[in-house]
């Protein structure tokens, strides 16, 4: 399998548009894009950093993915995402490797992509995810 | 200040030969290069992913920055690097936003670079480091 780029760095914050804010000031950047992404209960931010995102993640309530891990860790970054050219391809690839994964099929990611996550316990306690333009 | 690209995303590790092996054998890729820098506390090894580099990070003891960390939270995601064109300014900038800084001014680095770390706490809980490649 071949990663292309790090797609983007997912950073779990308690305020959203205080950390927008603060990422705008600090590094004089604008948000790319934004998009609310209801089954994964976040709001999320991307700013375009050359070939990758920084990907801020608001949580929609205490009971989702992020907001537990806020709860449980606190601010910090939550996952990394790499660029692949086939999601399935990928999950083939490592499911062949004998990594244990969280999705066994892509399922739909903001932007128009398609994304799976691989189980941080196969990844040294860092949750991975894998990222296909379009769907 | 202009983010460049994401230099790097390091990742804490206990045992770093055996998360070389797992890196290796999940993803296809080979190390591009290894370095100890002492005065860190770390062996650190590279793999290239694009433009970017997955840094993995192996603590020379309980009493160093990634040791630290390790004992705290475990494995996982130790900071992100940015790649800027100069260090120097990058801190001034950062300075200048009334950004917290670890490092008033560039350090070395692995790979012949200059680099800087930024506070988490002005971060949202992540460490950040710019790196400007060169001395």
């Amino acid at each position: 399998m071949l990663l292309r780029e790090v797609d983007h760095v997912g950073i779990a914050v308690e305020d959203l548009e205080a950390a927008i804010e603060e990422y705008r000031r600090a590094f004089g950047i604008e948000p790319a894009h934004r998009e609310r992404v209801e089954h994964q209960g976040v709001d999320e931010v991307l700013f375009g950093v050359g070939t990758s995102f920084i990907q801020l993640l608001g949580s929609l309530g205490p009971d989702t993915p992020v907001g537990r891990f806020l709860a449980r860790r606190g601010e910090g970054i939550h996952h990394i995402a790499y660029r692949v050219d086939d999601v399935e391809a990928a999950l083939a690839a490592l499911r062949d490797a004998g990594v244990r994964l969280i999705d066994e099929r892509g399922r739909p990611g903001s932007r128009g992509t398609t994304v799976a996550f691989v189980h941080p316990s196969a990844m040294h306690g860092v949750l991975v995810e894998v990222v296909q333009e379009g769907r």
